[in-house]
């Protein structure tokens, strides 16, 4: 059942629940599945609606214009999401394949709903798995003197491609605030460490010489700093003295790909909106 | 803040969150927060409303009233709550200290808004711990020949103490039924395994033969049906060949009480829904 | 660095310990991780020796020859592996791919040090995936009337292919007592339960209804009895009222394949003792 | 039982195994538990032997002679524990109650196996719960002018009551450099995150700040650096944006008493060996 989705943050006050729902119940939508949630602290309100797209009785451009006139009168910042349009995802890799394969087994099986048009690695390692699936696959070596020619021609596939969304799935390379910027929320990347523990390089081997119990992977949305933006998703596992640097790294590979594949579904699924360092990520529900 | 909690669930239809929302906005009523949940399979509606005390611009009486014939038009089966209301709490014990311990504490430190009247054991064993938290304890010694009367002087304490929820703190003995129906709904028990398996006596002792990898607890309300009622929450831990018996009953006991009061604080503040053999239970939120 | 290893378990007596560990210090050996057990309830001891293969003076069959006759007089059973030989694993599928792609991936990776010379679907349904990874795929068919015909076949080509270990990924078939029998210890299976919770049919269903508030997947050896081998592995995820069925089975799905991925990489690597219904499973160590 | 604990590192060496085993069987011990684990990084060794009391023929100093002049041909480090000796064990506290709740009916019920003959609060706020449990408490309160006439006092306390073991059960001072130095590996801290994130004062709001998705606690051993000493054990719990700082505070609650309970009873059974900035902690076991 195909639905659009609205995301929506404003001011709270009171009478938003009822003033959002009537609007759409008076259009005669059927909302599916209404979520909330109010930050006392900041005292803003924000929504997830998701409504039956058999029940649009108008275009889709007069709904938006209808609900932006609405809007405007609560100062609603908010997005539109129809589910029959499908994101293009590109994925950016370096030479660790597990991410990789895991988020193009879900993609292939249906689970993450989008395509993957095309595969960008620094180094040619991954290039046979991008063959596996059948997807192009760009190899753009970079160095420090090459990086702004190489992130131009990464610029330039992004926009022929359209893609909608950028994955750092294990991309050993920090992206250009320039570039950063002009996919602002549309660019996830995958740290391996309990952020903000071990922030930058080599985090396993940081994680063994302090010594600690548990090992962890953070997906979060990429800013301007390295390893500063807004966390969506973030998991553990439990280690002991036993395990090697190496050891630490395998294990730790599991929980990247599930940390990465969970922030990649939510983001596909138009489950989160973010709200300065902290993201609101509503459950998967109906 | 004091609020004012409104349990609801009917059979689904268009518009119910724009009406219900509108109902108690057009009253007067902050909705501070509202959780909705729809059993697609079973096309019921659940929802969680939970408004300002202060923004009650009626008696409670007549706020009843009013709901009652709104919520008639929509065939609602609801509840309402104050959190003004202290609710009593029964706590039924037998040997096991861990989880009277856990709550008594939990209580007098104020995580677990309540009060608690009474302390029942079939043994005395536990006597000291009502002392130090300065609680009535009554030993109710129980036989199989015994039960009724025992059963009848328990029921005349739960009466007399205006008990609003009993809660079988590792109380090894089954209530009757008829026990059970009068408070159905508000007895809850904490079993000792991972239901559905290893019901019945003895569940480390059934783990450790099966071999199993994990060790776990169950906290639900108590039905006619031994460890067959709803479940309001569960949790594990990881084992290993290593442990004895009697370790698992140790590490099993944390699960236990973690468990447990979780469970009697998502009920005392009115999170749960009983549906059929699920329970919905909403999170915690604002 | 290749290495020996041996799987030991006898009898407990004084001075295990101290005899086997000089046996082999003086036969010139380096011993690199020795872990033990002892079984109290059953007065049993477990050992897992690992030896530097560089650090064997003398042909393995002499070793084993020698290790016999000492093992004799203290009544060990035992089984010697030499990292060097490469272990042939066969992979049963049906329609599920998850756990089929994970397996391969780690294999091709070398995480999971072994060869698949085949995978045995019952469908032709995933035959692309084998085809992916350049695995030969056998489609057998099975009704209940051609099971002894299509389980002799299966067993020619385990047999044609060397194979020392039989993957149930997800392979929605009873095997023979006669084929579970002939490959004792040497068939894992992965349930889609926290076993002994909803053995046999649909069990996510069944988790569905009962309203369990977390799911797991077991991996276990396969036994005659269905669901009732030991237990190797296991692991669960949290979940709530709004997961439906299709959704518990998707969750489980990542469960699965990262439970049956530990069992087999512990059954590769020789860490694994069956004792009755119960694993010893040795930690990974060095 | 009673039992007789070895505590062993040195420089790893073929043979040690053997050695050590066989200086045992030949004193006529029945080793009821051996562990081990080899640092190969460091090439450091590490064991802990664990010997029936009952098969000790000799006097306990005669036992410590022996082993001093076999340790010294392999340069071992060592240490021995006899359990009928009863550790006594000081609790340090400010205004938090649960960690010092936890483990006064941890202590009481016989899971931690100690006495616990004094309480120090640098605040009166929890003297009633030592009162509960009939324990000494003394109230040192402390400002920057007065902590070393403070911590003066605080240090004849432990050295009148025998004090093998400071908890600092949420005692939110910092001690001296000499203080530590005095009690070096005997000091435990739970800090209420997963350590090295959110060091120093307000975690949780840091957590809060930054928006992780999971809290958690490290109980370790105090070294000269806050914070920075040799890590125990930690644990960590999901949360969402949904938790305000209050909650968060009062989740992660649950985490530290059973992360500091873990890491006491832990030292008490002497599984621990501290190497550098790590742990060595050996599972529980027989």
């Amino acid at each position: 059942m195909n639905s659009i989705i609205f995301l929506i943050d404003c001011p709270d006050r009171k009478g938003l629940v009822s003033s959002i729902s009537t609007f759409f119940y008076e259009l005669g939508f059927n909302i599916i599945h209404c979520q909330q949630y109010t930050d006392v602290q900041r005292n803003q309100y924000f929504m997830r609606l998701k409504l039956d797209m058999r029940t649009l009785q108008m275009s889709r451009k007069e709904l938006e214009e209808k609900f932006s006139a609405f809007g405007a009168t609560y100062k609603l910042n908010w997005s539109v999401h129809y589910s029959d349009y499908v994101q293009k995802v590109a994925l950016l890799v370096t030479k660790a394949p597990h991410c990789l394969y895991d988020l193009l087994v879900r993609q292939q099986e249906g689970e993450l709903q989008c395509e993957v048009p095309l595969i960008i690695g620094n180094h040619p390692t991954l290039e046979h798995i991008a063959d596996k699936f059948r997807v192009p696959f760009y190899c753009l070596p970079v160095t420090p003197e090459t990086r702004p020619q190489q992130e131009e021609t990464m610029r330039k596939l992004l926009k022929q491609n359209h893609i909608d969304l950028v994955v750092l799935a294990r991309y050993m390379q920090v992206l250009s605030k320039e570039l950063v910027a002009e996919y602002a929320g549309r660019v996830i990347n995958i740290h391996h460490a309990f952020l903000p523990a071990f922030q930058g390089a080599s985090p396993y081997q940081q994680a063994y010489e302090r010594g600690v119990k548990m090992i962890g992977a953070t997906a979060h949305y990429a800013n301007a700093e390295l390893d500063e933006g807004p966390i969506i998703e973030q998991d553990v596992e439990r280690v002991n003295h036993e395990q090697t640097i190496e050891e630490l790294s395998r294990m730790g590979s599991d929980i990247e790909r599930i940390v990465l594949a969970r922030a990649v579904k939510a983001h596909l699924e138009h489950r989160i909106i973010v709200s300065g360092k902290r993201t609101i990520v509503f459950s998967t529900g109906v």
